[in-house]
Formats: structure tokens, sequence, C-alpha cells
């Protein structure tokens, strides 16, 4: 019995946005574990058991992904987007850091269609020059360590996404990110809420920086910031491709 | 006859990595327009037209695509990896922006897996925490400028992503580069050069800044350099989720 575990992208909720690669995975899985709404997008049949748990449980997930694994059964750990950007990968390596017997498994990360080229297809193109993608919950860092990328993100005229932007533990921090972007791109520029990209709830507002308001944003918001040169065109927004 | 034109990411090489989006969308197509190796990876059949053209003919390709459509053809431009990335995405809105009466065509950007997400998944997970992404050619805008946002993204600790790390036409370019990155980062900071990721000629190599040469890339090659924390773990290597 030879065991395996891959880590696989869901993509933002479109089932058309799901790989082959990561379909034939699930559909060769003894086991699929994730986060319970990832889980539920996976078709239950025989001989899958589904292991669903909550959020904030990245660690231990791993830990059973591997456990399961190294005894021979055929493991999909599943996430949204894509595993790689803010998701299960990391920790993955994470708790493989920790069990060096296991780092000769078979292992493999299968991408995904991640929430930001999702969102910035829906709205047109506001990723078309050189961006950054920041994750703006503390959970895992520092906050003030958040202010500063945003300064220098700003100072070098990257777009930028935005994932988990604001929650409602922390509701201030997302203003606080909208008044250090005003200071340091000014009143026009623009900055897209796509939410709930992909699905029936999908909602995508463009408005100027000067217009926004923290309340445009949830945790199922991908925030989108363009650069200097970002501009509409007719019902688009997009970044050109030269800068100056 | 109603028209319509979809721009369509094919992801980095892998058929196993097209959408099933992007696949409904080629099926349907009358004509597809693109940059030769892309239209090659086109099936031809009755019925569709195939627009294969030389590379730095975006805004000619974006016109064509827009006159097709608007006169009631079912078009998709292809793109490699993901349309909004460095690709055709922005290049088509360019061409709409000089042609307002078009502005209310059917038009839908198809999301693809751009070629850092499959380089970061096929090497662990080394975008695992805030990232950048750039294009490292000066096509499109002056080399003082990438220069700039290289020692940004190094202050601010961004994991990066490079695209088109070095061509015949600039060769001392990307040594440049990486002499910027060592004085930023230090000499033990790791860098993987994937070349070709998701093709049978795919080559996969992690090396640290101090052992990194610019022949180590070439314009199939995406670069990634890790943060601070980016290590390896077994035969992979990632960047945690968390950050001091």
């Amino acid at each position: 019995m030879t065991g395996w575990l891959a880590v696989a992208g869901l993509g933002p909720g479109d089932e058309a946005m799901v790989t082959p690669e990561v379909r034939a995975a699930l559909a060769e899985a003894t086991d699929v574990i994730g986060y319970f709404p990832y889980v539920a997008r996976v078709a239950p049949r025989d001989g899958l058991t589904l292991h669903a748990s909550d959020n904030r449980v990245e660690i231990d997930r791993a830990q059973l992904a591997l456990q399961l694994a190294a005894s021979g059964a055929r493991v999909v750990i599943v996430s949204s987007g894509d595993p790689g950007v803010f998701a299960m990968a990391s920790a993955l390596f994470e708790a493989l850091e920790t069990w060096p017997d296991l780092q000769t498994l078979d292992i493999r990360i299968l991408p995904g269609i991640t929430a930001m080229l999702a969102a910035a297809a829906h709205t047109g193109a506001p990723l078309g020059h050189d961006f950054c993608c920041i994750n703006l919950s503390d959970n895992l860092k520092p906050w003030p360590l958040v202010e500063r990328r945003l300064r220098l993100a700003a100072q070098a005229d990257f777009a930028m996404a935005f994932y988990n932007p604001r929650s409602v533990s922390r509701p201030h921090q997302f203003a606080r990110a909208l008044d250090i972007l005003r200071e340091e791109c000014g009143p026009d520029r623009l900055i897209t809420f796509a939410r709930a990209v992909t699905t029936p709830e999908e909602r995508i507002v463009t408005v100027s920086l000067a217009e926004a308001v923290p309340e445009m944003a949830d945790m199922r918001t991908v925030v989108i910031v363009g650069n200097a040169a970002t501009r509409r065109v007719g019902r688009f927004v997009y970044t050109p491709r030269s800068a100056v």
C-alpha cells in the first residue's frame, strides 16, 4: 500500500475553475481533509472519508494528513483558491518540519486559481503590471509590519491585492490601512472590492480611495488597489502594461 | 449573430491545468488568436480559424479580436498562464480604450494558473507569506524603476516572483538584479530557478543568493526569491505563514 498526499486548490468557488489535475487527485483519494466549507465542495462516494474541521486548526489538519498518508492512504488536503497563497501548503510544510521521518513521503502541491486572479479577471486587468499580494490579517504577524509593507508597496507603485482585509474581531485595522493608502497614493487611486468572486453572491465595486469606506470589505472580499496608472475603460478597470 | 470575446489563460503548459471554463470557451469559439506557441496548444477543428502571430504584436492581436467579435465572431485570445499577469488582458484593454464604440461588447477574462503559482507548487510553498510579482523586462518600463522596486520589495521582506528574468538582448540586467538582491537580502537568502514548469523539460533548482549566477535563468524561467524566513524542509522550499 503506497500512500500519498496532495494539497489541492479548489479555486475561488466556481466548479468550472477546478483544474482537471485537482479533479483527478480527488477521484483517486481515500481521504479528503480541510476546512468544512471546502470539504463540502467534494462529492461523497464509497471508499472516500471526508474529514472536515474548523478554521484555525491548520497544523492539526496537516498532521492528520501526514499520518494517514504514511499509513498508506491517498490523501487530499483541500484549500480554496491556490494552496500556496495564504492557504494549507505552508502549514503542511511547518508540520513536516517537525517530522523528518516523513519527508520522503510522496507529497505534491496542486495549484489552483487563487482569489486575486479571479477577482482581477472579473474586474478587467487591475494586476496587469508589477503587483504585490498582502494578507491583512495580523493573526500571524504584527500589525506594524502590515503598515510598513503597505507604505513600501505604495512607494514601489505596485498594484496591490489584499486577502482577509477585515474581520469582526479587528474592525479598525482596515480603516487604518485605507488611511495609509490615501496618504501614500492620494485620494483618486482606484480601489476594487471583489466579494465572493465566481459564486452566485459575487459583487464587485470599484471606487476611488476618497470614496472607500471599511464596510465595503469583509472576510469574503479580495481588495485590489491599482497603481498610479490604473484606470477605467468602459465597465472595466485595468492597469496598463507600461510604466514611466 | 452575437459575437463575444474571451481572453483565456491556458496555464503554464500541462493540459491538466487548463480549467473547464477555458475549455468550454475554446469549444464554442469560431476564432482563436494568440502568440503561435499558445495557439499551437489548441486542437484544429471544422468551424475554427486559428490566428497565430509573433511576439510583440499584442495590440494588433487585440484589435483583430475586437474587430472579429464586433462582426459576430466568438473569439478567444489565448495567453499562457493567467491572462491578467503580464499577458494579453491589459493589451486588450489598451486597444479597447481607443475604440469606445466597442466597450459594450461581451468581453470576459478567464483566469488561468499563472507560472509563479505552478513554480511555487512544484517547489513547495515559497510564496506562502506576503509576496510581490515583478516583470524584470525593461521593454515597457525603465530599468531604474525595476531596481527601485527590487530594493523596496526586499525592504518590505516580500517573497518575490520574477517573470521574464533574462533575455539574449539584455543579458547584463539580471546580473545587476542579483547584485541588488545580495546587497539587500544577504548571501544566504534562497532563490529558486523554475524552468519550463509543468512541461517535460521542467527543471527546478534552489540555491543561495551567494551561489546564484545569471546563467541559471532564461526567458522560460520563473525566479522566486524567498523572504527572510524561507527555508528548506526535505526536498521542498517553503515560507512559513507567520512573520515577526
